[in-house]
């Protein structure tokens, strides 16, 4: 099991390859809802994402113990491809990263930009097993996306070093899709504050953690799930994030209208390019905050929302703008 | 004529009042372009414009001459509306804006929230006849949206202050609307570096300054354009802007595919909420390193790029990313 210790040792390991992103707040969206909420802004992290904590502390420790390989693959064409290359170019370490055909052109130009090679499969299953034929090749690794002890330590250093930069927090909230930044944020936010409050997001359409949750064991999805929060459309979390995440406090499923909603008024109160992945997180908060009305919590609370991310399709903006969600102003009666 | 005092007196006057904003670069980028662009991201700025530091001025120049009103005025229903709001409020002088009824209602609510009285007309014509009646009544002062030594002064200082945050640039590139921050950004361009170029940019679609500048004297638009750029829409510039317009070195039309092309790629590259209008301007910045190739300039250019807003409708960004603009790489190849 990750602990917080394993979450410093990250952060001492991986502070020369990290930006300390900033945490905002809008004192619009604070008068409308009432409490303080606090975003930490990992869209501005290197590689427009989180995931790059988890690749450097994966590379950092291999390099620790001498044991970093002559190649390292990963499978991914989304965010952890691109951390991959950009970690892997940090420490010198040639990067292959295997992903369905239909990767897109920005995502392949960024990975191959970051010194990686791009190998292209026609389907995902396909780009899946060749990263396992690969990985037992000699001096090869694989860098998993989430599901791992290193890579969970890793990304909980973004919640670690947001909880530094504000203090007294009630609630800490973030997406799920593997659970990899949820397990590192329960863990960091435990050894934080004894009450301090995890809650979990999860795309409607994509709900396998709420499914595995309720069942107690782990649930992978069938089908491929369509939803604009692609950085949570894993079809199964892991064993190691899944034991941790049973420990969240509250874990709400979020329809694709609220995803929309959400990012077009966290991308126009923040000022930032902000990935429905993580803007989808404000539904929980206001289901939560209403919630906890009548349970004791502060009347104001504190509430702190890792943004996870920042790379945006195009098809996925025009989706995400279509309609006019800007004219509905967030309050908590949006609770669901 | 506005000179680097004013600018100078200007900053000293509203720094308890502004955030001295982030200047941020894209590696990819730059690797595409071959030279080395900063952004000074004003879309961080609070009310997401650096209209606030004209109005601040021009309050805090009149509170020193202790002649602070009792009511301000001021008619927009963009990004100076809700800067004289919240400055009104800084200075505890009560304000109305005059808008047309068709204000947005994100607009509306933020310039409400900042404490002023709004006061809706049919048209944009009626809205500007009213606060033409309105200033003359006793101890109310118009703030006007940029024909003014002290808005353009006040402007000037996001130049001032990005010089002063990244060095040894040569060239500076602006949005031009009413001239406000592009002449600032003149006079303090000026007073850093006798040959750093100056660059102005303006939506083929409302070209009233590259017009004037042609002809040598204001042209007026006769019709409302129609642009993506809404915050460069102004139908004129005015007589103490366009003074000092007349020194900028290079100035550019852009066309509503251009404009919608960069917007994509610098929301996607810097991971901000940036406005056409600012977007617009790099355009331009292509158009002049392709230009000055031959012409002994520095192999490897830096360029800073004031990005002069973050408020956008969502009408406007359904409009931006309809087409897919990120399949095509930003290059010096696409100038015009």
């Amino acid at each position: 099991m990750v602990t917080i210790d394993d979450i410093k040792q990250a952060q001492s390991l991986i502070r020369p390859f990290i930006k300390q992103t900033p945490v905002v707040s809008s004192s619009l969206l604070n008068s409308w809802l009432g409490h303080e909420i606090f975003f930490k802004a990992e869209c501005l992290q290197t590689t427009g994402a989180f995931k790059l904590r988890g690749a450097c502390h994966f590379l950092a420790q291999l390099k620790k113990q001498k044991q970093l390989p002559k190649r390292i693959v990963a499978n991914s064409s989304g965010n952890h491809a691109q951390a991959v290359a950009y970690a892997g170019r940090l420490f010198k370490v040639p990067v292959e990263i295997f992903s369905a055909a239909n990767i897109s052109p920005i995502k392949a130009a960024a990975t191959q930009y970051y010194g990686a090679k791009l190998s292209t499969f026609e389907t995902r299953v396909m780009a899946d097993e060749a990263v396992q034929r690969a990985s037992q090749e000699q001096d090869t690794v694989w860098i998993p996306p989430f599901n791992h002890p290193y890579i969970i330590a890793g990304q909980g250093t973004a919640a670690l070093e947001a909880l530094k930069q504000c203090e007294d927090i009630d609630m800490l909230a973030t997406p799920c899709g593997g659970g990899g930044l949820l397990s590192g944020s329960i863990v960091a936010a435990r050894a934080s504050k004894r009450d301090l409050r995890v809650i979990g997001a999860e795309p409607l359409a994509a709900n396998d953690a709420a499914q595995s949750l309720r069942q107690g064991s782990i649930v992978s999805l069938k089908s491929t799930p369509t939803t604009l929060a692609d950085g949570a459309a894993t079809p199964s979390i892991g064993e190691h994030t899944f034991e941790i995440i049973k420990q969240v406090n509250a874990f709400y499923e979020v329809n694709e209208t609220d995803i929309a909603y959400w990012t077009q008024w966290l991308q126009h109160l923040l000022k930032l390019h902000i990935e429905p992945t993580c803007a989808m997180t404000m539904q929980a908060v206001v289901n939560e905050l209403a919630a906890s009305k009548n349970r004791g919590q502060p009347e104001k609370q504190r509430v702190m929302v890792i943004i996870s991310g920042g790379n945006i399709s195009q098809q996925s903006m025009h989706t995400i703008w279509q309609s006019d969600h800007l004219s509905t102003v967030p309050s908590l009666e949006l609770a669901k």
